[in-house]
């Protein structure tokens, strides 16, 4: 396999984006991160695109060749795409195929494309698309299993779960995670693209309104609309257009069954350090999938960045801010940048690209030089989870 | 690129299969294929699963992560899986993708697997998810534009504006589309596994039911249940598991746009040819994307097996049935096999495996040696079109 370098990035802000349509918001994405690569749409060397998505047939009756349809004003029409799925880790997986067509030397320039619009009128629509990963006859299961209350997502009864399970076996307390929504807020205010940045409180994180089990609203990532892109090449093709390269080191996609949800990251994170020939005391800097504020605390151990059960010690010593040892999701994360599921594992990398080239402002990380993202998916069975690691180096 | 052969094949019969699920038409294709191969799924050598399939979302309320659950039952849990669309082409484009995991070096073994079940209670719900390429504006505008009868497929009218197109630039007539549906019935009386093999006549064909413009209910492709499954490796590989091992030579997802209707399939299959180092002259059989009878003709000449507009000439002269200088669709083609969108692709594949080791029984092309697959989807707008090939060699 040769070198594949990132070469330009692009993504719409997360939120609410009404009015817009995903071709919209994709074709922003896609604009910037041309742009940023050096490279235009029309006679681009861009050899294949890789689309991921996962809400679109639901919300937007959009079922089939969902990438074709959002490209359409991209100027990309006419190169080879792939639709791509897999749950929330469809953008990383599809950067992961991206990898592939141009570290193989298929492709000279691929883009890895991730969009998702899930603000729509019925709002139990949108909760429905993000518990598509199992049909309604399992999802009942499920949800007689955990106790669903019937309204919200079922998805975050799946990380009290987690989150109950996690109280157990550590000396973390719900304090812990507020705090870690509480950090995450605070570097989503320094991020111009994040859906609610704010100054918030421990106390004001444990009294907001209620979730599931000890998760409450802003512990938990919102409903998102937005897109992202990321332009992949060799290191001779991103020097000759002129771009800003960041290497990607490593991307492997990990697949779950029953009874491997606590090595599913860990095998995963392994792989991806024997690729990019690293570990985890090399990291500066950590995006990962905080779909509800105990996950940060839990995949951190997971990734091997401290011993099992001293993830509340980082917190609490503030390593995991911004200007501490190892800053994680100084994006704001899911739960303050927003999480619109095929974009997500997209963004986390973006925001890594942005940390490793120095153009993070006011969340910049200093020296940043070696950087990993963790996309998750699929947790609400064990046969469907799916973890996705990137390593990326300045 | 490394060389990659396919190992094993496997394939349910397509046709209606009430009762069964997905995971159970899955779990027979790939237990067949991985048999063929010579390899266990327990401990596997399989290092990755690409999966396509397009109406589970819309019949079976599997909208996210269905590979993951259709194999749930294969013993294939735990190895990395992508789910790859492509319309009625994502069969083909999961195995490019898993030809590409190998090639690469990324993995030394690989499967690719496609499955539908399209009969569902409410065949209204079937005609919708087959039209999912568009989305209810866009379908309302092509069915405004096409003048759609309101039943059936709106697919047939596009194919019956192609053939009517054909018609009037080729010195092809209704009969030869109906003697295009005659033979590949009679192909399909020799294929255990298709769905509705008989002996027609040319009358009988056309005074069958109208479907839409020239098109009567034989020259189109039923509905149909199934899935299919093709294990790729490496020469070494395949020969240490004991395997009867099939070149794949070549193998192309190429995207279309406005305006290049007429060119997608020529392009496509140029780019082939070249990567196979083989011409149309030097190809022993075919099968192509027969989803109405005109298309064979059609496809024969972008392909480039004779000159344009010669496709009948041949077709009269016999020249593509089963005896003939060069045989097509002698699996039955779509119209006669059955069309399950997400495995066809890779049923084409299948039926060319098994002519170049000789092991087609009746419908044995005599000294096949070079093999030709054309499968395609999305062509409801130019913007959706995929055209994908692939080039086997015994």
């Amino acid at each position: 396999m040769r070198e594949v370098v990132v070469a330009g990035v692009g993504m719409t802000a997360f939120g609410k984006h009404p009015g817009r349509s995903i071709t919209s918001l994709v074709t922003e994405s896609v604009g910037d991160a041309l742009a940023d690569a050096g490279v235009a749409a029309a006679n681009s060397p861009i050899g294949a695109v890789f689309y991921g998505n996962v809400a679109s047939g639901l919300l937007q009756g959009q079922e089939s060749t969902r990438g074709q349809h959002a490209i359409c004003e991209c100027g990309l029409q006419g190169i080879p795409l792939i639709n791509v799925e897999n749950a929330c880790a469809s953008g990383s997986t599809a950067l992961n195929q991206a990898w592939l067509a141009v570290a193989s030397g298929q492709v000279d320039m691929a883009i890895a494309i991730g969009a998702e619009k899930l603000h729509v009128e019925d709002k139990s629509r949108a909760f429905a698309a993000m518990t598509s990963a199992l049909n309604q006859d399992r999802l009942d299961e499920l949800a007689a299993d955990l106790g669903h209350s019937g309204t919200g997502s079922i998805f975050m009864d799946v990380y009290a779960r987690f989150a109950t399970w996690y109280l157990q076996r550590s000396d973390a307390t719900v304090e812990d995670f507020a705090a870690v929504s509480v950090k995450n807020h605070e570097h989503g205010l320094r991020n111009p693209k994040a859906q609610y940045g704010g100054r918030l409180t421990v106390d004001e994180v444990l009294s907001a309104r209620k979730v599931s089990g000890p998760l409450t609203v802003p512990m938990c990532a919102p409903m998102s609309d937005g897109a992202a892109a990321v332009v992949l090449t060799t290191p001779e093709l991103a020097t000759r257009y002129g771009a800003a390269p960041v290497r990607l080191l490593a991307t492997v996609v990990a697949a779950g069954h029953e009874g491997t949800y606590g090595e599913l990251v860990p095998n995963a994170a392994r792989r991806a350090y024997e690729m990019a020939g690293v570990g985890p005391a090399d990291l500066d800097v950590i995006e990962c999938h905080d779909a509800a504020a105990p996950a940060e605390l839990i995949v951190l151990e997971e990734l091997g960045v401290c011993e099992p059960g001293r993830a509340p010690a980082l917190l609490r010593a503030g390593e995991t801010r911004i200007g501490g040892r190892l800053p994680v999701n100084p994006s704001g994360g899911l739960q303050s940048k927003g999480h619109p599921l095929g974009a997500t594992g997209l963004a986390q990398v973006i925001e890594l690209v942005d940390q490793l080239r120095g153009r993070s402002g006011e969340r910049q990380v200093a020296g940043a030089r070696l950087a990993l993202a963790e996309n998750a998916g699929g947790y609400l069975g064990p046969d469907a989870a799916v973890a996705t690691i990137t390593i990326l180096g300045g």
